[in-house]
């Protein structure tokens, strides 16, 4: 078992490689049979090489910036938000990390701007 | 400063009690000043009592499972699935905790299901 600080660097790296391109890096915060879900779309990446070939064959000039990194020993969760094309969205991302220190599973979600439903204005502000 | 076992057993609660319509649980895990955001909707809630009544107000009979449940000391994420009108969505949330504590942010995504961009199919597969 790792623990919470080391989680919390590794997730870090994910980020910062993946934002730097550094592919060698990246790679190596995840386990060989590590599962990529995108449960919108019901799609699943199995293993490693596979996974990298997504990430690099990614289109668009992207630019990640964690907003939190909540980090437990086998497991983290990110909110990262990534400014592509001139606008900003966010992600939200689940991890579970194994024994050796290495990422096993990511799901990723990303959420659409949507309009609040009628009803509930006496409550909120909006920004 | 708290520590991650009481803020995840914080947490569980925040789920169950809410799950349960037990408002007095449910308040009694929250800070006075909480604020509530929705960033899909750019809407924000100020305050434990007008962030109780946009709960005990909200509309449909809604049940709650919690799928990953992320914490540290002054933080923590989950990932739910909402059972609702004969279906189920997804959210991911993210928390702020007090010395005290108690929940003083909540930050709510709701994303939705859409259809995967071409170009990728030689990588993924589809459930």
């Amino acid at each position: 078992m790792t623990d919470p600080d080391t989680t919390h660097a590794l997730i870090t790296t994910y980020w910062t490689s993946a934002n730097a391109r550094d592919w060698t890096t990246f790679a190596s915060t995840l386990a060989d049979d590590v599962v990529y879900e995108l449960p919108q779309t019901r799609e699943r990446i199995r293993g490693r090489d596979t996974y990298l070939r997504f990430n690099t064959e990614y289109p668009g000039d992207w630019q990640v910036a964690t907003t939190r990194v909540v980090a437990a020993a086998d497991q983290a969760a990110t909110w990262i938000d990534v400014a592509v094309s001139g606008t900003t969205i966010s992600a939200t991302t689940f991890f579970k990390i194994n024994d050796s220190g290495r990422i096993t599973h990511i799901t990723d979600f990303w959420p659409e701007p949507y309009e609040p439903p009628p009803g509930r204005e006496h409550l909120v502000e909006r920004w």
